[in-house]
């Protein structure tokens, strides 16, 4: 492409590489790029390096946090004999986002989709296990209502059953198909009331 | 928000910044560009900024570019005497993707607005009557449909109607109200075949 300059050529193939943004969408976000200030542009770079070298796994739930451990799992105000298990990190804000859960939380980074390649040793499960040696009253599972968030459900209950901890699955007030993060607070909190045991 | 790190939380404002992402898609990219390789993250970084440093105006007709002189204006084999009028380099390259049209291109930065607080100094107009004290015999405006690039239009022809040099329009092929970079390449070609003198 002559009329484009080899630099916007890369940011805007960089650009595309990200889900959700189409070679037009990339276009008009390199050209805005390009007229920011050279600081802020900077600052743009620098945060997305930071972040991504600093973040890591709670060594207990597997957020993402900035420390070994996560505020919600070193916060001794918790329940930490109540285990919310969610898909992602974006999930457990939308519940956080409520202030009505004061529980902790699991994240198995993913859910079981036979068809996508990823099974239930691809998911932070055995690390659900471990956790269970603990004390721990109930497990809650808040994976998303599509067929790979039932799947995860249905088999995360198989294999507690024999450990005898209280299971629940938040109710169908979730709309079928849904993702967790895009429903609002009260349809959150009445999936959660709702909850059955599994 | 506890939920979420510091970390997380600057890297979502900073993308929140950029036009068309609102908080949730800044949810979503920042997730995913935690879960990216450290290398692809460190790449997808390091070339905002390369661009944003090396990219500069060309000093003959103001599009962006890694060099001093562009490729286009640096090309001979382009007509240099016929000068087609953009408002960015979006919609240069809309033009040059066409890939019919061989004279060069000025490019404004914009489009005059009262009411956005954008005047004709605010955009690259005196540089294009300096280009005009060179052998040139036809200006092509091929401003935006829109109320700023008509206004635009009229302002360009008042000032340079003086010179003798001709004038020309886009025909109204584009439709009204689009954005140039948006519209098919037959329509693009279509409104620069039909384009009228002012």
């Amino acid at each position: 492409m002559e009329y484009y300059s080899n630099y916007i050529s890369k940011l805007i193939e960089q650009l595309t590489n990200l889900p959700g943004i189409g070679s037009k969408s990339a276009g008009r976000l390199a050209y805005y790029i390009l007229n920011m200030n050279v600081e802020d542009v900077n600052l743009l770079a620098d945060t997305i390096k930071e972040a991504r070298a600093n973040v890591r796994y709670c060594k207990e739930c597997f957020t993402l946090s900035d420390s070994e451990v996560c505020p919600i799992c070193a916060n001794p105000n918790r329940n930490h004999k109540v285990i919310m298990v969610v898909e992602n990190t974006r999930d457990l804000a939308a519940y956080e986002k409520t202030g009505k859960f004061d529980g902790v939380y699991h994240v198995l980074h993913g859910a079981i989709s036979p068809m996508a390649g990823v099974f239930a040793e691809d998911i932070k499960l055995k690390e659900l296990i471990v956790r269970l040696e603990k004390d721990v009253d109930e497990v809650i599972i808040a994976t998303n209502s599509s067929v790979e968030g039932e799947t995860t459900a249905m088999y995360i209950s198989k294999l507690l059953k024999p450990t005898g901890i209280k299971i629940s699955r938040i109710a169908s007030g979730v709309p079928v198909g849904g993702d967790l993060e895009n429903i609002d607070e009260v349809t959150l909190l009445r999936a959660l009331e709702g909850r059955t045991e599994l």
